[in-house]
């Protein structure tokens, strides 16, 4: 009764030879390897219940900075991407084929260059999209455009361990003031949402741009080997001082240029309350550097009592391998953890690509794919969250609509309800509940209708305790949340 | 003081020299068109608090109900999407190059074949990413597999008003159970949906395949042109009766056999008290119409009381274009809309496509970006959301920092908190929070600090209040909520 009638064999074939019912099962689609896709992920519910309750975090926090959210299409037009993220990025980025008469155009040319194949590619960065939107929506954007984006991207990296081909990006910018304070508002709001996700030892790096070049200039780097310089000391976490020191030499710093800033290294380790001094003193020749250091020192005041300002350690040595900051850098630190959970800084040359001209911004970029496998190895979730917090049971075919009906009512009290959807056995549906994690099964028997009540089985302490039917919403509610 | 020190022009040129500052201000990407891709859109802010807003609606219904998130990749392997969608569905898949050598081997090899020269393509729907996890993961996955999906999907349609490249599905479904208590279930989580969205007049039509095929039958139409005959049924509602008996003649249906169908098509006009007995009566001679009908009465009864039965209309001519159900089938239905709000059923030969047996499944699809735009055309969004309640606004340089433990304290109460970012007159500041909205400005001028003090502006009556500092996160939060 409760089974849906199935249609005759008869009318399957017939159905099945018109084509109008692709009966799959049937056709042998069975060799076909049900993988994702090489570097993709599939998100089953466990893991997307901790996305989603970190990502509701983020989004939660950033709202109440004034931030915005914003999408944008996962394709964008090849001229749009190509360019951007030098030779080896042009490389990684994902193109889409021509369709139609475009694609057989292009094979019949017998064209060789790649790019005569395809019209769009898959968004490799959140950035390039939000230089494209600031130049197509100048006149309706506000003058400080603050928002949020939080899509996936893609890249044809090689897949390695915690290393997709699709993962999420998760940025913060605000564009169209060169303003200090944008600078604390930003670092404030990841450092707040860092808080709130329950990591309690973590720095937020920060650097200078002109502070690290003051820092060559003052070492006797000539500016043509600047770039050299940044590199090798962008290395200086993973290969140490004497790494450093190889690396300089051998891109043809001279040795006594190499040894002045080794010297300064010892900076690194300088107290943080007497190291601005320090680096004033340091940087007293380089007009930039001096500069440089009055914006930390207007900086680390600034952010006095904020969440930034808990967690600030000014490091002089920060690089980030991304060259295309313009001020303040700052860099997420975890305790044992190698590597950052996020990074950003001001870009002031970037945001205005597509005008052609600077406009001020200042972002920052949270590792979601990393915060959630550092929050998983810590045991930060907790207990796994179960997909219900009670699952009504049926007791026999007749009370399958009042089981319905309770179920309606435990939902309208503000509880995530599973039903048992087949006729079976109530050992067995039991099971199942404590099977998927439920804490409870309620169940209305030929007694309890009589009774106008309703059995609760707790499955933690296999407790069972009878409720009148009008009251079992607020039991439950309480019991759930205790 | 509290701007960013530039670096020096010598610095800018020389790292741009080395190739380490792309400065893509001065590069020329100006040329470049800055419009999303065709058939694709930017999500502005104002459209994405909204699309959130309908978002969080959906999955905080569909979580009550005991659904859990799924999320599959972007790209799926070629074969795996290929041939799921017949002939005119593969032509709109987008298909992603290959990459590497090997895009260059499929150029030199001077193959004809387009998917030589792809691995992968962007998903197309949620079904069939839904069939491959089933298989899959099938040892890991809950006997009954309750889950929903919401994800952009892209499909190389021709862009029209309304109709995009790419655009969300929303779909829920149950795996794993022919019960009719599912089909209950997912059509009450529908309804649910819609009610909490504001829309207060619709119509969850329902019909039965078996029903509507025992109509054809018994209409006297040959098995060999039952398609045929669904086919034209489909197109009722556009092109009214004398088109479908046209459609039918055209298809070599029996002027006899279209009179009695026709005939039947007043049962679509009868009340739905009297509709099932009259249904079972003209289909006492098909067997499986018979058990279809069986079914409905069963659906009903089950519904009864639940938001679904707040909604339903059997309708004995549904047919929905999808001809892959099996059992009952569902379509939205909102007075003064042409099409509907979304739309499902019972499928029970889809799932299984990988494993090569049948699964049974229910599910529903609503249609997101058509309820958005009905939401927007019949104004059910209210007043547009602002970025935020209050924005804190800047007296001075040297109260800066005081603005922002301001926004701090606010945000700690409970507020959404913009802070004006750069040094301006306190008339423009005022200016731009009425631009963007925000109902609040907070400020602290040097009276109001001498006092403990925070004068609050309301920009919507002008009026201004001034409230010990203490007091005025416990206001605002009063004053926005109200």
């Amino acid at each position: 009764m409760f089974m849906n009638s199935p249609h005759t064999l008869a009318e399957e074939r017939s159905a099945f030879a018109t084509g109008i019912i692709p009966n799959f099962a049937t056709r042998g689609f069975m060799a076909t390897s049900t993988k994702p896709a090489k570097g993709m992920r599939d998100l089953l519910p466990k893991q997307m219940l901790r996305r989603e309750r970190v990502i509701e975090t983020i989004k939660t926090v950033y709202r109440s900075y004034g931030f915005e959210p914003l999408e944008t299409p996962a394709a964008e037009r090849l001229e749009v991407l190509l360019g951007k993220y030098g030779d080896e990025g042009d490389q990684l980025v994902f193109k889409i084929m021509h369709r139609g008469e475009k694609i057989k155009e292009a094979i019949a040319s017998g064209s060789s260059a790649e790019n005569d194949f395809a019209d769009m590619a898959l968004r490799y960065d959140l950035t390039v999209p939000l230089a494209r939107v600031v130049a197509e929506y100048q006149n309706e954007l506000p003058k400080y455009f603050k928002r949020y984006q939080i899509q996936p991207v893609w890249r044809a990296d090689r897949p390695q361990k915690g290393r997709f081909r699709e993962f999420y990006q998760c940025d913060v910018d605000v564009v169209g003031s060169p303003s200090l304070t944008v600078e604390v508002e930003v670092a404030s709001a990841v450092s707040e949402v860092l808080e709130r996700l329950g990591f309690a030892e973590f720095t937020v790096r920060l650097n200078h741009r002109s502070v690290l070049f003051g820092l060559i200039e003052a070492a006797g780097i000539p500016a043509s080997l600047e770039g050299d310089a940044l590199t090798a000391i962008d290395k200086l976490d993973k290969i140490g001082v004497d790494g450093v020191r190889r690396e300089l030499a051998g891109r043809g710093v001279e040795d006594s240029a190499i040894e002045r800033l080794v010297g300064m290294l010892e900076l690194g380790s300088v107290e943080q309350s007497a190291l601005l001094d320090r680096l004033e003193a340091t940087l007293e020749t380089s007009s930039s550097g001096a500069e440089g250091v009055a914006s930390l020192r207007a900086l680390v005041a600034l952010a006095a009592g904020t969440p930034f300002g808990r967690h600030v350690r000014v490091d002089p040595f920060l690089a980030r391998g991304l060259s295309y900051y313009t001020g303040p850098i700052f860099e997420i630190a975890v305790a044992d953890l190698a590597g950052s959970l996020g990074g950003g800084g001001r870009y002031d040359n970037l945001v205005g690509m597509f005008l052609g001209r600077s406009i001020p911004a200042c972002g920052f970029s949270l590792g979601l794919e990393r915060i959630l496998v550092v929050m998983e190895e810590r045991g930060m979730f907790g207990d796994a969250e179960t997909a219900a917090d009670v699952m009504v049971g049926v007791w026999d075919e007749a009370s399958a609509a009042d089981a319905i009906a309770l179920a309606g009512e435990l939902r309208a009290a503000g509880l995530r309800v599973d039903l048992f959807p087949d006729r079976d056995k109530v050992g067995k549906q039991m099971k199942y509940a404590d099977n998927r994690g439920y804490p409870y099964v309620a169940l209305v028997g030929p007694d309890e209708r009589e009774r106008g009540a309703v059995a609760i089985k707790s499955l933690a302490t296999g407790e069972q305790t009878e409720l009148a039917r009008s009251n079992v919403g607020e039991w439950l509610v309480k019991a759930v949340r205790s």
